[in-house]
Formats: structure tokens, sequence, C-alpha cells
């Protein structure tokens, strides 16, 4: 052991530095940077999360060698303060603080006024002059000991506090008296010694080496352990230990203790953003027992104090080339950096502050995109709750936050209703166990949508991104009704047409009517608000052009409406990835034709609903094409199994069951029912998902396919013939084998081949495949041979490779995402270690076949920036998303590449 | 082009033998080797299987030097037998016969007197003194060469040979006198006029050409493209054809011409089987208008050609080590071989040949071994219809063979119908649209099940195989009527009490009732039977056991109970790859506890249930333990969703529904539907294969494995205390990631070593995993880090793999195989391109972190030869079926080693 366990730093001078968070973790990191380039900062030593993993391997015990070098640092700490740590005359006092590389919750607190015990606190007296001051240090220290390191319940300690300004008649912490203060003092070592068996240790050293000890057993506490496996984090990380000469906030009235950010954190603004308190320590901001003051009065009663923290703060963004969340105190008028960090920020002030670090020359176009988070983006794309209005609601639930923005509406339970509502000009929520295909229309009129069951990519969920309504989904707590006019959660009955609201970028559910206010980015993008009068539409678009700049992978939409597309578009999508044509189906007009079209019992009478359905679905793409500009335009076949067309067996069984029981139904009646019941029960499936759907049907049915590519190429032909350029990309999908394709693209590839001949012109166009089951992907080789192109269903992919639905699985997976069996849900974001395996495989094989193969994403991963990162990774072409996402990709995209750039990656 | 591609062959001598089925195709190669061996071949050649792709390729022409090299062989032929091709003093005649390596439906029929015009008629008339005969001959000709070469319709020619029998008034074809005849042939050149537009032929070459070309040709005839789609036979092997000297069967009373077979085919008695007709020609004994006689008759009527037919095909049958079908033709009393190949035959014909060439030295049991299909096994272990009833009935439809054996009983369409009609001492059939785990008893109490939907693993199929019950599944035809109360099938109404006859072997219905045999086999391993009075049962273990010779692959058992493991351990079962706990719980007394489990809604209350279970299941385990005699038991955990053990929610909706709706109901009786449906609500899945079930129900609530390991531990103590072996083997299905393991592996393991520390006894156990979705074969390497061992799962490896539910995908599944979109079903053949490869890259990864990974399977497919094959090419350990399919599992394991071991695989 002749490593260096313990990093000393003063004033110009440190051990370590901000690049160290490894070892020093990050408080500790910044301590030394700060101290090293001259800041103010009380000098201190930072104990390596080395000695964490060496003191937990050894049983809980520091190594000797290591508490030798403590011992040295501390004499060195004690030279330099010229105080001497245990002295009744001059005792040096010292802060204990944890500092891991990543903050993290449940981690041990601070400990201020360490090396204080029965004598020194008269030392302390005699220095400062203010025996009140000491002994007021005193009885916090022996609080923060005995909560943090003897673990007694800090409520306990409170509540002799609170008795004593009772009995004392005293509302002011800083008016208690020495003598009130000295029987807290007795008090609390009386707790200590009821509570532990012993005394509160006396032996300063003891205290030191039991607080450093506290903080690496605090390392493995559960609530730090669940974090660490829900973030990621390695369990060897290990904390540090920072302790660091006392410096007082408690000093009287010229001394103060403060947080703060370089800007604001919500908005972005360049200010000094944060709060205070004069007289008061640390954790007196926390208790929120005093309300502290806004950070820029403090311009007025400490104007040199806050020019310098003005002064300093500001070097700190430039230096850190961000913005900085920051600890003080002013001991006395003088000012003392405690910590600075990355401050956390809203989407908002996260999009305004990179643009404004550019502008302001302090940081680059490349650090500026790596500085914004891309799913946070998603806040300036979706309505927001009045922050103002929000406090006086009441929280009813949370679930998951499927699709985000903020809506307030009154509840509806049906779809029917939804739309009745809407159309009486009432704002509606539309609530269900979960939705299916025969809601869209109630979807389409709801403001927001809330589901207790399914997933992230449940019916709700995907229907909610895509139509950009804010949607809560899989909230277990509320109960509906059986009459459907009601739900219960947590006791509490919501009846139909009563107000709530709901934010579905965080998937919290509260009562009654909270305003929201739209974003300004959407107003611009439909047209209803001038680009050049919004700032953060500015900010916004400067940021994704930069991104633009940057990327290497390509960003497409996923929109099945001209509408989709246009909106896709304005976002910057290079194209369709995927336009779903039955989502066309579902239209009012179109349904009975479907459902004539299945209901048939001939090929010949299916046909002829087709030749019904044609009309509609060319115009569809007609105008799908228009919208795009020339840009390839993926249209996927018919893929969801043909009973979702259909009213469900159960219902249609009631409702026999109900005729016949009541013997009112009339026969015709009866008979019709059955005919059709025996129809969906045909087609019914125990297990839909593994049914026959994608071109499982398209073989079955091959006229259907024949229509689509018929609608397909007479639109494209007609464009063509307009003088535009035009990509039809036409995909098959839940191919299985490459017969599959060889049979669909036949169909396909005829019908372009004719109508081409037939209208004389040429359209360059392609057939390619998902990827969406695992036999996909391993024989990807040989699909290769016939598909131009690939896109990953990763959906799919993913319910096949693991063997999971994400519908029915919402409650297990919530079991395994927080009883740690899993990691992340893979439904949103790839599972690199299995999915993944199989993208990468499919990759490999498809350009061994074709080496040109064109590969894309169309799962709902294509919108998650660490899936993004791994389809970049894989080289893949392009992803494709929601059109609310496009953003996010581009921007996720451009930062993966600036991380390979950079070899950080 | 210089290669050889016309190969010559006569008595002692020719260019061929029977090596070279490539490319003389199998009747060339055997009538080489015939000629070869000095056997009474008629002289000819064969023109290779090159050609026939050279012909293809070249736009249907024959390349200039095949014709010459043609010609030439020709030419020696002529040589040989002194007579001349055209000549119309001496005119050669001869056959054409198509001949592929396999042979193959749809393929061109043999044209015989090839070389016959107006003219060479004459000169065979001279030549022979039967002017009657030559004509006989020529019409013949005219008939063949219009049916196969010009595609003129055989019943044409039929209809004018018919007429002119009637108008003179003849009963018997060799009545015909020569002017009938001569009137034919005129008649019969009309109509090959008429039909071609062109005269028959008188250029004998060009006969031979278009013969020739007729051949190749009909390779690609749609009946062989599917059959080989089908079959996996390559499209570019081709056919050869055989031109051969005639020789006359229709040449007076002293010619005969017949087939036969050196062993019977049926029972492998050692007898000449087969049958004859004297005076007349190949297709005669075909067309069926002479009823030929047994072959054991040309013992008395030609006893010399007899005594050399026999003597002949006792060679052949040394010669080939193996039983041969063989054609011969007597002219004027010489015997003539004119076909030889390995004899088709019942699997009960196999067995006893299979033992009895060993026994009489022809052959050693490697090549007994290689004799047997082991599928063919399947015959001798079922009941079988009395073949003479079975003509007498009327086939109904044709469904899927799912579980072999043929059964007969009265229709019923209830589950507890049939276990009262049953009681009631009636045999019955189960007919259910498809049946369900509540349905167990009423399938126990039947004596064969009939579903109309379902595929080879639907719940009737698996659930059949394992009960032993006969089973034909996905019958489509049949359409059930809506009061279970009788069943249509085209047009026929079969009522509930009505007979009918199945046979799962084969897959086919009959209606009314037919008497069955029960398996001989079946009654010596049940004790019904003395083993040494059955001659089949001897033969058959005789077989078996030297297949345990040469086999590395060990086999085991699927057996959820004593009376299985019995069973099993009598087919010679290893040990058991696969306990079901949860077909364990569908008993009687069982199923009300389970049902409390899962509708308690606290863990206490499951708990309190789970303990009520815990006898139940101790003691099936201490009974399977003691079955298996010290072998290896595999038990796995609780593996089906828990729904499936509640009434289905439609069938609650509709109880409801009527209840309200009849206005009848009481509201204490209502409130307790509405609960139950509620928490069946709860629990139901929209895709219930993708939901909660397998270790994630293990891991939702642990204290039902801690329960099913307590049982099964308590089992084991109890075994090893009574001083028996004991080999455990616990095994955690659906596992996706080594976290799941983890978590499962925990519980039991806690539980074995808490038990067997209390009981005071060691029972050596091991703790593995299903590998049974994409996710878990792509991670093998992490899981194998946990698994002891791994039992492959290919029922829903196969689902996961390809994305497709067998139950509901039977209809598109046979869509597909008929279609030739899949060549073969990978639910009952592994699919070694997708599946396999996920199997073999989890076997190599396990391997790779587990040196000694024990590796077994335990889907259907463990009882399928090919796919038993492959499991051995990829070096599992074991093989786990069904009972009755072990010794199908010990031959096809031993089969596999063999072809290894000589290098042929």
């Amino acid at each position: 052991m002749s490593e260096k366990h313990v990093y000393f730093f003063e004033k110009d001078k440190a051990d370590g530095n901000k690049d160290m968070k490894d070892i020093l973790g990050g408080k500790g990191a910044n301590l030394a940077e700060m101290a090293g380039i001259g800041l103010p900062v009380p000098p201190g030593f930072t104990i390596s999360t080395e000695v964490c993993n060496l003191f937990l391997e050894s049983g809980h015990k520091i190594p000797p060698d290591v508490e030798e070098e403590i011992l040295a640092n501390l004499k060195k700490l004690e030279d330099l303060a010229k105080q001497k740590f245990g002295s009744e005359d001059n005792p040096l006092l010292v802060s204990v603080r944890s500092g891991a590389k990543f903050s993290m919750p449940g981690m041990m607190d601070t400990i201020l006024n360490l090396g204080l015990n029965d004598k020194t606190v008269e030392g302390l007296a005699k220095r400062s002059g203010d025996r009140r001051f000491a002994l007021d240090c005193y009885r916090r220290l022996i609080q923060m000991f005995g909560d943090v390191v003897l673990e007694i319940p800090k409520k306990k300690f409170e509540a002799i506090f609170r008795a004593k300004k009772q009995e004392k008649n005293i509302l002011n912490d800083s008016e208690l008296p020495e003598k009130a203060l000295e029987e807290i003092i007795a008090e609390y070592k009386a707790l200590v010694k009821k509570k532990t068996g012993m005394d509160f240790p006396q032996d300063v050293k003891k205290q030191l080496f039991m607080a450093i000890s506290a903080v690496f057993k605090s390392w493995y506490n559960p609530r730090a352990i669940t974090y660490r496996r829900l973030n990621n984090i390695p369990d060897d990380l290990g904390t540090a230990v920072n302790v660091q000469l006392m410096v007082f906030g408690n000093f009287g009235e010229s001394s103060a203790t403060g947080v703060g950010f370089t800007r604001n954190p919500a908005t972005g603004e360049k200010e000094l953003f944060g709060e205070y308190l004069i007289n008061a320590q640390g954790e007196d901001v926390v208790a929120g027992v005093r309300t502290p003051f806004p950070l820029k009065e403090l311009k007025t009663s400490m104007p040199e104090a806050y020019r310098q923290l003005h002064e300093i703060t500001t070097h700190l963004e430039k230096h850190y080339h961000d913005i900085q969340d920051f600890e003080f105190t002013i001991q006395e008028g003088k000012l003392y950096m405690l910590q600075t960090r990355s401050g956390k920020r809203t989407g908002f002030a996260a999009v305004k502050s990179a643009v404004d670090l550019v502008k302001e020359g302090l940081i680059n176009k490349e650090e500026a995109l790596m500085l914004v988070e891309p799913d946070a983006l998603n806040q300036l794309l979706h309505p927001v709750f009045d922050q103002k209005e929000l406090v006086n609601h009441e929280k009813l639930a949370e679930g998951l936050a499927a699709s985000p923005g903020a809506a307030t509406g009154r509840v509806v339970f049906k779809a029917n209703d939804a739309v009745a509502w809407k159309e009486k000009g009432k704002d509606v929520i539309l609530v269900r166990e979960e939705t299916s295909p025969d809601d869209i229309h109630g979807m389409s009129a709801s403001k927001g949508l809330l589901t207790a069951t399914g997933g992230m990519t449940s019916h709700a969920a995907v229907v909610g991104r895509q139509m950009g309504k804010p949607a809560v989904v899989g909230c277990g707590a509320i109960v509906l009704g059986s009459d459907q006019k009601y739900f219960q959660v947590n006791g509490k009955t919501v009846k139909e047409g009563d107000w709530i609201s709901i934010d579905g970028s965080i998937g919290e559910v509260f009562l009654g009517k909270i305003p929201t206010k739209p974003s300004e980015i959407i107003q611009v993008i439909r047209g209803k608000l001038n680009a050049e009068s919004s700032e953060i539409y500015q900010d916004f678009t400067q940021l994704l052009s930069w991104a633009d700049e940057f990327r290497s992978l390509g960003v497409r939409a996923n929109a099945d409406t001209p509408e989709d597309a246009r909106i896709a578009f304005a976002f910057g999508a290079e194209g369709i990835g995927l336009a779903r044509t039955e989502h066309m189906f579902f239209e009012k007009e179109r349904l009975p034709i479907i459902k004539e079209m299945i209901l048939s019992k001939t090929e010949e009478a299916r046909r002829q609903a087709l030749t019904r359905l044609l009309p509609f679905q060319r115009k569809d793409f007609y105008e799908l094409f228009k919208e795009m500009k020339g840009h390839p335009v993926t249209i996927r076949t018919l893929d969801p199994p043909l009973h979702e067309f259909l009213p469900k067996k159960e219902d249609l069984m009631v409702e026999l069951a109900e005729i016949k029981a009541s013997g009112k139904g009339d026969k015709k009646k009866i008979e019709e029912l059955e005919n059709l019941l025996e129809r969906v029960r045909a087609l019914s499936e125990f297990n839909p998902m593994l049914g026959n759907r994608g071109c499982r049907l398209g073989i079955s049915y091959p006229e259907i396919i024949e229509m689509q590519a018929t609608a397909i190429f007479e639109a494209a032909c007609q464009v063509a013939l307009e003088g535009e350029k035009i990509v039809p990309e036409i995909m098959v999908p839940l191919v299985g084998s490459v017969q599959e394709l060889v049979h669909q693209k036949k169909i396909i590839v005829d019908v372009a081949e004719n109508l081409m001949e037939k209208y004389k012109v040429q359209v360059p166009y392609s057939v390619g495949t998902m990827i969406e089951i695992p036999r996909a992907a391993i024989t990807a080789d040989e699909i290769a041979k016939e598909a131009e192109f690939f896109s990953f269903g990763t959906n799919d992919l993913t319910q096949t490779t693991f063997g999971i639905s994400r519908d029915d699985g919402a409650g297990f997976i919530s079991h395994y995402l927080t009883h740690g069996i899993w990691k992340d849900d893979p439904f949103g974001t790839v599972d690199i270690e299995g999915v993944g395996e199989l993208m990468a495989l499919a990759v490999k094989k498809g350009r061994q076949s074709r080496q040109d193969l064109k590969i894309g994403i169309c799962g709902v991963h294509g919108g998650d920036p660490r899936s993004i990162y791994f389809c970049h990774k894989i080289k893949m072409n392009y992803v494709s998303c929601s059109a609310y996402q496009i953003p996010i990709a581009r921007l996720a995209a451009a930062q993966i590449a600036l991380k390979e750039k950079n070899q950080l990656s």
C-alpha cells in the first residue's frame, strides 16, 4: 500500500482537479479544481473512493496506513489554519461530506462543526468571542452526528429543540440564549446515551473516524443500492469523503449561507438564481424553518459579497463551459465557495442557455449540443401546466408518462361520448381500462388519455404519441366502475364530467382543472405564431441546425396522414420511415368497407370491397407523397390481424346472451348476430400478436396487397406525371423467411411494372422488409437477397426476443424494474445484449448479401436517445420516429456522432 | 462436351452400378447393378440425369453430341439383340422409362413397345408368328405414347377400346381379334391426328427422341415440383431416362408380368409377396381390368419361372442387404428382371424383417438399425383398425395426425359428458373446437380426441400424445353446432352419440364403428400380455437394444405422473427430462385449492392455500422419484399463466349478462360473479403466450416456488433417507435474462439447503433452466454462469423465433406448407436455419461459460427423428420426449450416431 489515498487542497494548490471524479468524487474533484484556480475555498482534503472499497472489503476498517495518511493531512490542515484539532484554546473544526462520482439519493449527509466537544466548545467560544455561537455549533454537531452517524431519528432532536423554544417562548433560533443552548446540549447528550448506550464521543479523532466510516457505510444503504441499480451505476465505484476547514455562516449578521445557479434553471435567463439565509448554517436552508431570501437580494444586503459571488460564478461558468449549481458561505463578510457542479435545468433552460453560451463565446457549437438532454426537448413541444396554479391541486395518482404534455378536461369513459362532448364544445380526457382501435375517433376528440392498464407501447401510448395527445397509461391505482360512469382512486370517486388534469411528461394525474399553456414551438409549426416572435423557437431551431451539421444518421418520421407528414417535415424529417396503411382504414367512411371485405366469403366479394377502398388509399398516398416533397416515403402493407377491425367476441356474446335471456330479440337480429359472431370467432386468436397478421395476411389474401400496391403506384405515377420527384419504398411487415418476401414482392413488382407501363412514366421504387422477428434477423443474409432495405420493427422484435407482450406484461415489468431484474425497460430503450445482438447480426448478415443495404428503425425505440446511439454504432442509415420526436432524434444523432468523434463513447 | 452421358448395361457387363443413383437415377442404377451381377435383365442404356439439366437449360433441346451418343448406344443394342430399330423384318422394340434419384409422383410413366409403326408392326408379326400379338403391342404403344408424350387424355383411348370390346361383344382383352385391333389402331391414329393435328409418328427415331424429351419435360410438371419442394429435393437433380430392349409378357399363355416383394411388406413374413398377370403387359396390372393372381400361385402355374424368381430375389436381398420390391416379366417361360429397389413396408414389417435379416446372417446390427424409419415404430405402439372392416366405412374428413393410434367411440362434445358416458360403460370420442386444461378429465375419459382447430402443438395434440390417446386435430372441415349437440362435415350431420372412428397415425376420421386391435407391445408393457408370447415385442426390444449399443445421445421422458414415469421407464427412458408440475394442479381435489390461491388478495392467504397444496405435490414427487429408480428427474417449476386455472372471461360475462337480463339472479350471486369476473379480468391477457407465466410468475409470487421447492426436497430427502439414490434437477422455465434465474435459484437453493440440514441427509441436486425464448439463447453465456443445465423448450422457442403461435397459426401454416413458403412445419421438425441457429449458439455460448454444461431438449421436437439428428449434431447430451416416443428417440439417436460413424451424414 504505497498509493496516494488522500488529496489535499488549498488556495492555488491542490493535489486533484475536476477530471478526477473517479477517485475524488464529484464534490472533491470540483473543490480541488476551484482551489487550484485560486478561488476562495476553505482548505481541506479528500479521502479517495478507493478507500471506500478498501473499507468495505476489509470488514468496515480503515487500513492503518490510510489512517496515518488522513492524520498527516489533518496535521497539514492544522498548520495551515494555525489551529489544533481537539485544542481547548484554538480548536480546528471541520465539515465531513460524502461525494461519489454521481450524486445519489440516500448517501450520507453533511456533518458540520466536527471537532467540538465539551472542552473545545469553550475554546471556540473564546476564539470567536461569542459563546452563544460556539454553543449553537456544538448542539448542531450533536444533532447531525446523532442523526447521520449514530442513526438516531432526527425528529427526536427536533422535538427537544422545539420544546426548548416553546419553553423559552422564543420564535427565532438565533434568539435562544446561552443557557437554553446549554440545556439543549445536555438533553441531546442524554438522548445519545439513551439510544446508543454510549456517550457522545468527546475524542475528536474518534468523531472524525466515525464520521468517515459512516460515509463509507452509507454507500450500501438500500436507497443508494436501488438508485445505482436503476441508473446502471456500478457498485464498485465507491464514494469519497471530503474533510474541510469549517467556515461559519452562523457567525452573526454579516455571515450567511446559500445555494444558487449561474442562470435561471427553469428559463435559462442569465441571472444569479438561488437563495440564502443570514446567520445560518447549510441545513437551515433545507430545513425550511426560516424562509430564505432570493439570491438577488444579497446584492443589497451584502453588496461586496454579492459582487464577489457574481464574479466567481461567472468565472466558473466560463471555466466549466456550463451552467453551474453552487454552494457558498459568507463568514463575517468574506465569501467561501463550498461546491460547484453542472446545474440541473429544464428543457427550456437547457436550449436557451446552450445557444446563449455559444453566442457569448463561452462554448462552441459542439459543446452546446452536448449540454442538452435530447429527451428534455419534449418539454418544449407540449403544453405545460401553469406552475402557479399547479400547487393548488391535489395529485390523484401516478402512471407511466406515455405521451408528453399537460392536458385538462372532463372525464369521459367512452369514445363516442368523447366525440359527442367535444361537439358540444367541452374539453374531455378519455379514461379507459385500455384503448383499442375502435376508440380512435374518441381519442382524437380528447385533450388527453388516461388508461388503467397498458405500457409504453400499449395502444393508448403509441397512438397518444402519434397524435401528440398527452397520455398517462398503466395508472394501476384507478379502478373503473363497471357502469362506465366513474372511476375510483385511493378511495376517492371521480365521476363522468368531473375535471381532471394530466401531465403526460411526468405521468401525473390531478383532480380539477389546471390551466395549460400551449407550446410556442408547436404554435409556430402550425402557423399560429410568427417564428420571429418566439425566442424559444429561434433557439430551438438554431440548436437543431447545429445538430444537423454533425450527425451522420438520417432522421425520418412515422406518419400515416398528410397532416402528420406536414408536421414531421416542419420538424426536419428527411422522409417517412413508416406509413401504416391500416391506420387509414379506421376512418369513419372506410371502416364499413373494411368490415365488408373481412366478412366476405369469397375472393370475388373481397375484391369488390377492395375496389371501393382503392380510391381512398390512392388519395392518402398521393397526399403523403406531395407533403414529403421528393423525400422517400416508406409505406408498410397491411399489418394488423383482421379481427381488429371487427367487434370484440365477448361483446357480441354478451349482446346475444342478453337478447336471448330477455326474450325480446327478434329472430332475424339474433341470426345476424350469430353469423357475425361465427365469423369473429373464426378470426379470433388466443395470441393475436403471434397470429395471422403482417405478410401472413398478405399471403393468405394476396388481393389486399394487390389493391394496396395499386393505390401506391397509381398515386406515385400521378405525382410523377405532375413532374415531381417521388421515392416510394414499399415495406413488407413480419417477414420471417425469405420466401414470404418473395411472395409479396412479386405482387408488388408486378403491379408497379404494369402501372408504370400503363401510365408511361418511370418511378424509382424499392421493396424492402421489416426486421421484427428473431428469425428475420438470424436469416438476414437470405432475406437481403430480396429486400432492398431493412427497417427494424423493434417493438415486435423486443416482444418476440423476450417472449413478452408489453401490454400484458405491464404488471410484472414494473415489478422487474423495481426489483432490479431488469436495469432498463427494453420496450423503452433497445436491450443491447439481447435484441441489440440480433440487430447487429441482421446488419452484418444483411450487408454481407447486399453491400449497400439501407437500414433503418421504425419501432418506438427510433425516438429514444440511447437507442439512437446504438443505431448509430451499428451503422444504420436512419431512425424513424413520431413527428414530435424528430427534434430529439436529430439532437441524439448529433451527440453520438460527436461522442464518437471525441472518442468519448 | 467430352463426358459420358449414356451408360450401357447388358448381362455381366454394365457401365454403371447401384451407387450411381445421382447420375443414373434409382431405376437405372439398379438395372445396371442387376445386369452387372449377371441377372437376367433385358439389355439397354440409361441417359444420365445431367442430360436432363442440359436439355432444360438449352430450351428443351438434346445436345447434338448427346444425340450421337444415344444413337451409338442404340446401335450397340441393335447389335446385341440382333435386331434393327425401325426394321420392317426384324424390328428392335424398346421401353422408355423415367428414373430420378428419388421416385416422385407426377413423373412420366413408362412407354412400352416403342419402335412400332405401320410397317414394323408387320415385321414383329412375322418374327413372332403372332400378328394379333404384334397389333396388341402397337395399339398399346399408340395409347401410351398418346397419353404420356402427346398429352391426349387417356380416357379418350380407353373409350375407343371399351366401345370396340362392346361392339364385338368381347370380355377379355386377349380375345380381341386382329380385325378389331386393326380398327382400334386406326381409330387411335385418328384421335391423335384430331387432337394434335399431326399423325402418330412413323419415324421410330422421332418416337424415341420425343419420348426422351417428354421424360425430361415431366421433371417440371407441377406435381413433381410440389413434391420436390415438400420433400426438400433439389430442382437440379434431374431425371435419367432408361431405354431397354422390350420383353413381352403379353406373348401368349406362357408369358406373364408381375410385381412383388421379397417379404410381406405388411407383416415382414419371409415369403414372396406380390401379384402377376398372365399374357399381359405392365400397365394391365395397374389398370385393374383384370384381377391379378397372388404371386405364390406362380409356383404352380409356372414352377420353373417361380423357382428362378425365388432364387433371383433371394439373391437380390442378400446383395442389397434389404427387402426388395421388384418388377419382372416372363416371356415364353423365360424370366426377366425389370426393376428392383428397397421395398416400402409397414412399421411391423420393418422391425420384423430387420431383426430377421440379422438372424439370417444377411446383414449386421448396424445395417438393421438403418432399415427402420424411427417414426414407423409408432404403428407398433398404438391400436390399429381392423383392415378388413375399414373398407366398409366412409371417410368423413382429414385433419392433422396429432397423436397416433386408432380409436372408435360415440361422439360427445363436453368433457363432463365424456366422463358421464364413460361411467355408463360407453366408449366416447371427445369432439371440440379446441381443448383446454378444463377438459383434462374428459380427455382422460375418452378413447380419442377430435378438434376443429389447433395444430401439432395445440393442447389437444400435446395432451393426446402425453396420454397416449389417438387424436386428430385441426380438422377444419368439421363445423360444431352452437348447441354442442352435433357437428357438420361436408353437408353431413353427425350427432351426439353417433359412432365415429379416428386414426391419429394418419389423421383420418371415419363414420361408424370400426373395430380396433390393441398394440401387443403396449399390452406387454402394461403387464397384460406375456413378453415371451409376443413375437413383435421380442423383435422390437431386440432392435432397440441394438440401438442402445450405438447411440451416444441420452433419451429421457416427459412424464408428469408416476404412471407416465413407469411406462417411460419400461420403454427405456434414462430419466425424466420434464415433469410439468402444473399438470398435477388440474386434478379434481387440487383445482379448488389452486383457485383459492389465485384469488387470494394477500400473500398471507396465498401462503395458506399453498400450504394445503404442499402435501399433494410432495407425494407426486416422491412417487416420481421412486419410479425412476435413481435416474435423474427434471422438475419444472410452475409455468402456465394463472388464468388457465380460472373460468374463461367471456363465459363469466355471458353468465352475468344472462342472469341480469333474465331478471332472475339474486343480488348475492351477481355480486359473487362480478367479483370473480373482476379478478379474471385482472389476470386475463391479450397474448397469454407472451404474458405472466414461467419464471415471471415465480418472481411475482416467490411463495409458489418456495412451496414447490419444499415439496421437491422433502420428497427427495425422504427417498434419500430410505437409502435410495435420487437425482433431482430443478428447472426454471421461460428465463430470458440471467437475473431471473438468479432470483429463482436463490429460493430453490435456500429451501434445499435448509431441508437437507433439517433431515440430515445429502441429496445431489442441480438447478438449471429452459432455453425457450430467443434472448435466453443469445445470452446463454451469461445464463450458464448460473444454470447447471439447459433444456431447450423448442415449442416456445419456435413460437418466439418465428413470432407465430402454432395454435392460432393453424390456418396460415397449412397454407404456407401447401404453397411451399415453408418446406417443413417448424413445429414438427426443428427449423435448422432459424431456431436451430439459436440452439447451436446457445450450446456454444453455454459451454463457453460452463464446459460440462448438460444440455437437453424437452419440446415436442425431442421425439422427432430429424430433430434428434440435429440435437446429436450440435452435441446435446439428451433428448426428452413423451413415453411413447422413447423407442423412436432411441432408434433415431442410434441412426445418427451410425451415420456419423460411416461418414454418410
